[in-house]
């Protein structure tokens, strides 16, 4: 049996999900706290390996148990970890499920948000979550206009940094929302799949967009060439959130 | 003549507004980059003295300069004061008034938020701006029958920590709403001035009240009878925003 665990996390300590050698991450921390609960090694597999500075809303996370780890219901994991691990890592949901489930193949589709605060002043509260864009008023009409372009089944490759290790470049787009609420620009995505930096390269052309270095119809052109040094910087990582992944 | 400025900060790294010798307090670096700036000693007067962890979206605080400073221009001054400033606290106005201006005496009101998260997981990335209280669930309509019999003047001398030094305990509180979305309680209160604590034990009691512990009515006789033993406890300070001062 395995189980998959629901977490929600602050990343601004954190370098990223995935574990690394001597680095505070969330997969660390995840593993730790499970391996007190269960007196023994656990290994967790993430379904995204979030970025340094990147938040969570629902990330997934799946370990395997047997029949002795029962001895721990299911449903009262969330508080028993909750209870050890730092304040900015919360798991809100724990749930068995079959031995073949695997959380990267079997994800249908992933939600990101990534928020923009477009003002003079940030509001310190939300300084970790939000990037702060000030160099120019963003046109948020023009993003609306640019984003169209990205929707559907498209050859990503412009949109990707080097590092990632996905076999094929080509990703379905399903939607792309932009609104404005007074300062602040959400920016949401909802794909098959991304790839490295991906969401924070669509943003960092958007920006381009917005503030008419780049005209919306541009976007088109820049897919269909594949070549990065086309597209937009990669927006900065605090403010991207995954909010959700849907199995 | 005198300056004002309005800053805004996350009090979560801070031991408070007020200067204290060795504690990093907000005032201390205020006054620090002043001090910078004008290549002299500058003091200001705050308008509150925020405690511990508590939060501000608009803190007033007032210093002296004089024909030599003026070198700066005023509207300049956000934007110099926030290049050395560190990133959780942010000035976001400064204006020039007379030199018999007191950002305390002339205080016509001020408005504080509190937010209580009612839930089981709290989302992490809030976790230093809302109170996680999860004993009960609140019922948020006891609790505005409650608040009721705060509105007025009245003498909050039961809703008042020791080590305040008022003159008086008499204070007139113009506006107090509560409203739930999901599992965020937001308590918004507004008056002509606030005792030491006096917001934190309003809500403390608040809770009492929206968990069933105190009737609604019975805020009424607590308030007359004027012992802090009988008001609720002083709520934590992370859930606290002084919002605004009006002059």
């Amino acid at each position: 049996m395995k189980i998959v665990l629901t977490i929600s996390y602050d990343g601004t300590n954190y370098k990223g999900w995935q574990i690394q050698p001597a680095e505070n991450t969330i997969q660390h921390n995840i593993e730790e706290v499970l391996s007190i609960v269960y007196k023994r090694q656990v290994a967790v597999l993430g379904a995204s390996r979030t970025d340094t500075g990147v938040h969570a809303f629902a990330q997934r996370a799946v370990f395997e148990i047997d029949g002795n780890d029962l001895k721990i219901p299911v449903n009262k994991l969330p508080v028993i970890l909750n209870n050890i691990l730092p304040m900015d890592i919360v798991v809100t949901d724990a749930e068995a499920v079959s031995d073949d489930f695997n959380p990267i193949r079997d994800a249908k589709n992933k939600t990101y948000l990534y928020r923009i605060f477009n003002g003079e002043y940030m509001n310190p509260l939300k300084r970790n979550f939000l990037y702060h864009y000030r160099r120019n008023n963003l046109d948020v009409e023009l993003m609306k206009k640019g984003a169209f372009h990205f929707i559907g089944t498209h050859d990503f490759k412009a949109f990707c940094s080097t590092g990632g290790n996905a076999k094929t470049t080509v990703r379905n787009i399903f939607m792309l929302d932009i609104g404005r609420t007074n300062d602040i620009i959400s920016i949401e995505v909802k794909g098959d799949g991304f790839l490295y930096n991906m969401v924070r390269i669509i943003v960092g052309t958007l920006i381009e967009v917005g503030s008419g270095r780049i005209e919306p119809d541009c976007v088109a052109k820049i897919i269909r060439i594949g070549d990065r040094k086309n597209a937009g910087e990669t927006a900065p990582s605090n403010g991207l959130v995954l909010l959700d992944i849907k199995y």
